[in-house]
């Protein structure tokens, strides 16, 4: 397995062609395109990594895998009275579905729908609060106390994210809308800032990997059912309308995030992480 | 003349259904529907009215026809690099058609229009500013110094305007607004309250009967050719998704208002202002 | 008069740039696209013009102006249950609005609405007996016998109509079409085959210039309420989503074709025909 | 197993609402609501059955996943040039994403999408010659010679399908179908037509529980990657808008058929029929 790892990071290493940040958000601009790492967690509690596996990095939506998880072990099927779980077949920050849908978005993984679920499960408390419940809940799935949020990150997204307020202003004109408009923005731009290294975010996903329990900590974090239910959300949506491409070729259950990250589960066998920022 | 109007405001007293008051925007949901008021004015300095012909009412979206008048004389031609002039086929406060043609709103009736044409015609300058420059703007063309803004309407749609504060943000992501987005809707709300009755709105748009020139007066406000383009636009989306309707029915350019106001113009005849809340 | 249309086509005459012509109509490609004529017809029965006056060229969409008037003749408000009359903000081929509204075309003009008046006014009889009753209604308001239509255009366009075809299909099946697709079909692509010359299609559209009657014969065509109203839908939709432009400049109504045509109306003054197959 | 399947039958038997067939396709809508049908074919060549397994069905839509399977085969990856493979999120008769995205279908499941796959599998054979390979590649599949098209349900859709042909019209506006359209839909319907009962049809689902290879006759059909990615593409899209809702609720690769029927598959375990007209 390191064997492979390490092939796949030198070859990496070897492409000049890199892609591009995410230039929309400031402080993720900033950061270099080159850089990557990869970390395989398995369930027996070994973990494989390569490349810059200790590098911390924004997850940005792949959180959203994490509120996902949060908001169906509050509400229950009932969060699906906020939020579809059909694919939007647009791009992740469209807003033409949500006119045509009285503003419920198509499914939790485009940002409407993130917006929605941090919604839904704020239930009246203030946004740090669902913040350290939040992470509290993430260090508990990676078995690690040390992550944290970026703050420089979470504000720099909150002061240029015109769609995102579009979309919340959107929804609230529809009455679907529990709390102040700035405070789930400002929760969920903090929840985007997230910031962690593949060797944690790869541990974090463990618990989809083996029916819903963490086989390394021997803790059952979701039933056998609804881990399976994530990781049909995962696989039919987890990349906006490039969800089918990605079906088609990798096949697996996955969440990517602008900040470069990807999560990727491969039932009963791994949890995957990737980082290449470009 | 004043019989018409009056056996008209007579027919309409005995109308029992009188239709519904907007009840979106607090101040106004608490307008009494069956009141009623008509006016007439020619350009020979004569003004016919009807009914509580001096009740004031809020103009609302009337007031779309004048700030488009001010910021043609502002920006000529170029005002339509910001703003298209086509009818938009959707309601007034629709989203679909900004995310298909990247922020560009369709004309400058629909909200997302004006909201534009007031972020084009700021220039820097505050909201006050702009505002006392087209209250003494409507005061010119009504004759009239006693025209004012209710403040309670404007602070009562401020607090409601989610599908607004979208619709500007939503610009905003494809960097088509200029000013600080509350600043501009803090003008627009405060301009949708401007206060007259129907005797000033009647008044106020004499200059579009003539040629542009307010034959009372004697004033000229704009071209004659841009009288003519100002009333084209009238007819052809001065009421959303019912402007065909209107000109199939009535055939005049015509602009109405959430409040129940609707200014109409029969050119070379008479500008007529009609108040009906419900 | 005639000095004024001498000068303009002596202006065009010196234009290099001539446009181009409709290319997936193959008879239609084969005109030179630097041909022009300009007809005006008053309601004094004098007729001035300037270029080709004579030359025949095929009306195209401008037929929508005479399939709507017997439409109304035939049907009167009942034709708005089959076709709206609201303007589609979409290109004259748009299926996307069909499909929101389920199989209702917004216009009369856009090639839906006017594949939908020709099944409104077809009432069971054969497309032939249509055409017979159409060429004769537009020889009536030409006052001219000679009007025919080209049946290699007519062909040229059933071939290769696959956009049209599918309108219709659509429509079918919505329940909303009366009689065989290939019939109505048929009939359509004759109607647009209809040939005339700029002095004809001038003389035909006398009676929207003087209230529904034709000044020179002294016929009465439709009431004054109709002539106003047909008026009013050139102006709202005559050019498809470039209508809005098209009154802002121009400020008539009008009707386009393909076939470079315009017949444009100055209501009381004129009736206007221009070519420029470019 | 056998236990399992008789004792959903049992339950199924005992419900009352048995929902409704298809009423747009005249021959389907004859078929008796009530009756049930469920086979499990597994790669040890034992077929379980519950119900009227022997009881012939149109599988109507199931019949994309065979013609994509030989579409794969005859051009591989470039089927892609010609339809997409993200969802459409659009129930599965919808144009409006077509217009959007130039005649080219998101998915080869979505009608449009199939009518596509058929046009580019033809290359310019007769019908009946595409009918008779495709017949063929299912019998070969399900290892039954007895396989047959229903004629009568195939002529009864080509006379009722105004929607299909105004997919295939509109497709063609965009210079998308290379054959003559009603080629092409008599091919679609005729392979809609295609009867089976619930037996023959799980054993047509093997190649895809085993990796490509259908177990029980030894035949590969499709590389080991190949039949993951249809298996991908049936759970991304193989319910048009209803996908995201069968992935979460029974996680299974499937297609649906409006004749009723079901196929899912069960990687490595088993293929599952399910017939239940209403």
């Amino acid at each position: 397995m390191q064997d492979i790892l390490d092939e796949i990071a030198f070859d990496i290493s070897g492409m000049t062609d890199r892609g591009q940040v995410a230039d929309y958000i400031p402080e993720l601009a900033a950061v270099d395109p080159s850089q990557f790492a990869l970390s395989v967690a398995l369930p027996s509690g070994e973990v494989f990594s390569a490349g810059c596996a200790n590098q911390l990095f924004s997850i940005q939506s792949i959180s959203k895998v994490f509120t996902l998880t949060m908001a169906l072990g509050k509400l229950g099927d009932s969060l699906w009275h906020r939020v579809g779980r059909e694919p939007s077949g647009d791009p992740f920050n469209s807003i033409v579905q949500l006119e045509h849908e009285h503003g419920k978005p198509r499914n939790p993984f485009i940002n409407a729908g993130a917006i929605a679920v941090v919604d839904a499960i704020m239930m009246g408390h203030q946004p740090k609060e669902l913040l350290a419940e939040l992470i509290q809940f993430i260090r508990y799935l990676a078995h690690d106390n040390s992550i944290t949020i970026d703050e420089g990150v979470a504000l720099s997204e909150l002061a240029t994210g015109h769609r995102n307020s579009s979309l919340a202003h959107f929804m609230a004109s529809f009455g679907q809308m529990e709390h102040d408009i700035n405070c789930v923005l400002g929760a969920y731009y903090h929840q985007c800032a997230i910031a962690m290294n593949s060797e944690q975010l790869a541990k974090a996903g463990l618990f989809l990997v083996s029916q819903g329990t963490n086989a390394v900590t021997g803790k059952r974090i979701v039933s056998a059912q609804r881990a399976r239910r994530i990781n049909a959300l995962m696989l039919m949506f987890g990349h906006y309308d490039g969800s089918g491409e990605f079906a088609y070729r990798v096949g697996l259950p996955g969440k990517s995030g602008v900040g470069g990250g990807i999560l990727a589960i491969a039932p009963n066998k791994a949890s995957i992480a990737v980082w290449s920022p470009g």
